[in-house]
């Protein structure tokens, strides 16, 4: 497998990655709900990725990346989600294409979605073997540069600008809560309050179907062996080497959430903020609504990662509780 | 029936309105999406009163009309749905009761709401009559000031101060497009454009399956034979002589759109802008989209209404298309 690019990202490569996407990149907004706010017991900033292009925070660490190459024929990537989007996105910006290995039983609005954006999809066996083979011989087949979605430090410096941007806009946070699967956004989460912050702590939330990284974090040691068993599509990653020695410096604490109460904040944020949300996203929510995090702060900073959400099936029965965004 | 205040709001109503409702309402944002843009062949630019109080538009009218009382001990109406929302929050942020008349099948989630804003629900059968005679009691028992979700020179400033604030916000817009029901938004919205734009064009957008206004508007007489049939539920009323005149004097053009326009429309606004919006507020979005209106114009501001929808059951089917907010 081609080398992806393992370093850890410092101050200044933030900032590139800043000035990288900001022709493109959405400045997504910032949005509060007092409803929300009183089940947390603190005041609740919600950083509205699912309103950036792609409908996903992905599409940051994906145009810095293709934005870095020099003579590069191509892209590629294995995903199953909101990375290719991503993807192919930002290749069909840059006039290039874009190869997404794809297994089979991807939810086809998204193999639409990155057909939609140009990319080619690339159907493969649902195991990581056959993904990887595959895209393997994408790679070789087609010259591609390969744009890990989260194994890389150009795509980790992607995503910390999200925070940056964040920090930048709230102004004083005390804590900042992402969602953790393969921790690109995570560990690039905090690096930046780190740099660019004031003792802001960072939280992981992870489902508890999904907690390779909550199991890793706990013993210090890498857990791998990840069956994951959740409604957060986006989550069911694992960490990488160069993500989780991010993240054991750089991050304070890691909470896990259930099934229900992951489909309940959801539930809460499209009826109470009417906004789409998909499930990854509603995981951080979950955390600060039931009370998860032990570290204490009174302003928190919440990323909600993306809307790719399935319209055809939601996850809710039952009429919803009915009452408004105030 | 206690009277309503029958007056054509004059610019100063509508200032006082504005100034009125500043501490409480929420400035709701303006969005923006390229891919509707590429389907209307206009800049379509998006008011988002989904994202207002209590869910709908419908906030600045009750809350301006609850705020003009003095020595009043209760605010009264009838309503199966936004202004019941409204009105029951409006009350309560000023400390009077509210009563909200409310027939038998109302949504289930919208009399949650209204109790939850702390209103007394008092049910009725679903006819105007009923609802009438229900509501008469209701005032002779409580004292009660009627609050009508239209017919009211009142509601129509609250309201009206939506399209002020678009104007300010959005700058040079050619043309303003809103949902047609009872006509309070409309009418607000076309004084607003009268007394605060340049030559704005004013455009009416009612279901085909409700379409008294437009048969109205077009044959200059007010029909009042109306046999609602169209999901978008707020929109199932009919005008009235206040909004009627109102309409014919300060309104460029009325459309209708199809029960499939109005749900491809608000499907496109979830999918694509991440958005919950109920079907009435997908009605001016279709009016655009499907290129309904004749009047000419490049920038094109949309009241989106509101977001209170049902979110157990949606009322497309199939994959959605897929592609993502950009």
């Amino acid at each position: 497998m081609q080398k992806t690019q393992q370093f850890v990202p410092d101050k200044n490569n933030i900032l590139q990655a800043s000035e990288n996407i900001r022709d493109m990149a959405h400045v997504t907004p910032v949005m509060t709900c007092r409803t929300l706010n009183d089940m947390a017991g603190r005041n609740l900033y919600f950083k509205m990725e699912n309103f950036q292009k792609a409908g996903a925070f992905k599409y940051r660490g994906a145009l810095h990346a293709v934005k870095t190459l020099r003579d590069i024929p191509a892209v590629a990537a294995h995903s199953s989600g909101n990375h290719a989007q991503a993807l192919a996105l930002a290749a069909r910006q840059r006039g290039i294409p874009a190869y997404l290995v794809m297994p089979k039983g991807s939810t086809p609005a998204k193999v639409a979605a990155v057909r939609s954006y140009g990319g080619t999809v690339i159907p493969c066996e649902n195991t990581l073997e056959s993904r990887e083979q595959t895209l393997l011989k994408v790679l070789e087949d087609t010259g591609s540069a390969f744009i890990h979605p989260y194994d890389d430090g150009r795509t980790i410096s992607g995503q910390a600008t999200c925070a940056r941007e964040f920090i930048e806009q709230a102004g004083d946070l005390d804590v900042i809560v992402t969602p953790l699967g393969g921790g690109g956004l995570l560990s690039g989460t905090a690096l930046s309050a780190y740099y660019f912050g004031k003792y802001i702590r960072v939280v992981g939330a992870e489902p508890a179907g999904a907690d390779d990284g909550y199991r890793s974090f706990v013993s210090g040691t890498l857990v791998t062996d990840l069956k994951p068993d959740t409604i957060a599509d986006g989550l069911r990653t694992r960490l990488s080497e160069l993500t989780f020695s991010i993240i054991r410096n750089y991050v304070h604490e890691v909470v896990t959430v259930s099934e229900e109460e992951i489909i309940e904040a959801m539930r809460l944020m499209w009826e109470r903020m009417k906004v789409v949300i998909e499930p990854s996203a509603a995981v951080p929510v979950a955390a600060m609504v039931f009370r998860k995090a032990k570290c204490s702060g009174t302003n928190v900073g919440i990323i909600v990662s993306g809307g790719n959400a399935d319209l055809t099936s939601l996850p809710w029965k039952g009429a919803p509780s009915g009452a408004s965004y105030n």
